[in-house]
């Protein structure tokens, strides 16, 4: 898995992949909202177990029903394949 | 559980029965730390428990193995004792 800071224009085009996703300062953003706080609290909990196992963490806030994910890759000083590859992940989470 | 606002000088009081809150932007704060993500998670599992069976629900954020904690009572418009009580809890499962 590369670690290597991705272009402006590589971002633009793995976000056509995505859904959600847009870059907010400077990383991965998606905004998340779900029934009831059971259901947000167990959608952090899947993408929890996935991201120990990537060891790679989202940045992320929860109110209630609504999470809001960050993603970047502090060692590389931005957005990398390891952030897509985790909101990939977050993205097949959140369908379920 | 009383849901009235608590004045300035009442949650000044209850401020002393706990350890390491402020009242930030008008809700109880808390940083916490633990050593790792799965610490740091583990954590809010519990916290998300206790919380969803108080039917009374933080505001948090997580990155890594820092969790940020902001309680305050929507329907109250402020700091009641339903916070309070939240954090004492929070302060149990953080102490483990």
């Amino acid at each position: 898995m590369a670690h290597t800071k991705l272009s402006d224009a590589e971002i633009a085009n793995r976000l056509e992949s995505l859904r959600g996703w847009s870059v907010v300062q400077g990383k991965l953003h998606r905004d998340l909202s779900f029934d009831t706080f059971v259901d947000a609290f167990g959608f952090m909990a899947r993408v929890a177990l996935v991201a120990e196992a990537m060891n790679h963490h989202p940045e992320w806030q929860n109110v209630y029903n609504r999470v809001a994910v960050d993603l970047s890759t502090h060692d590389a000083g931005g957005i990398t394949e390891l952030d897509f590859a985790l909101a990939a992940r977050i993205d097949e989470l959140a369908a379920r």
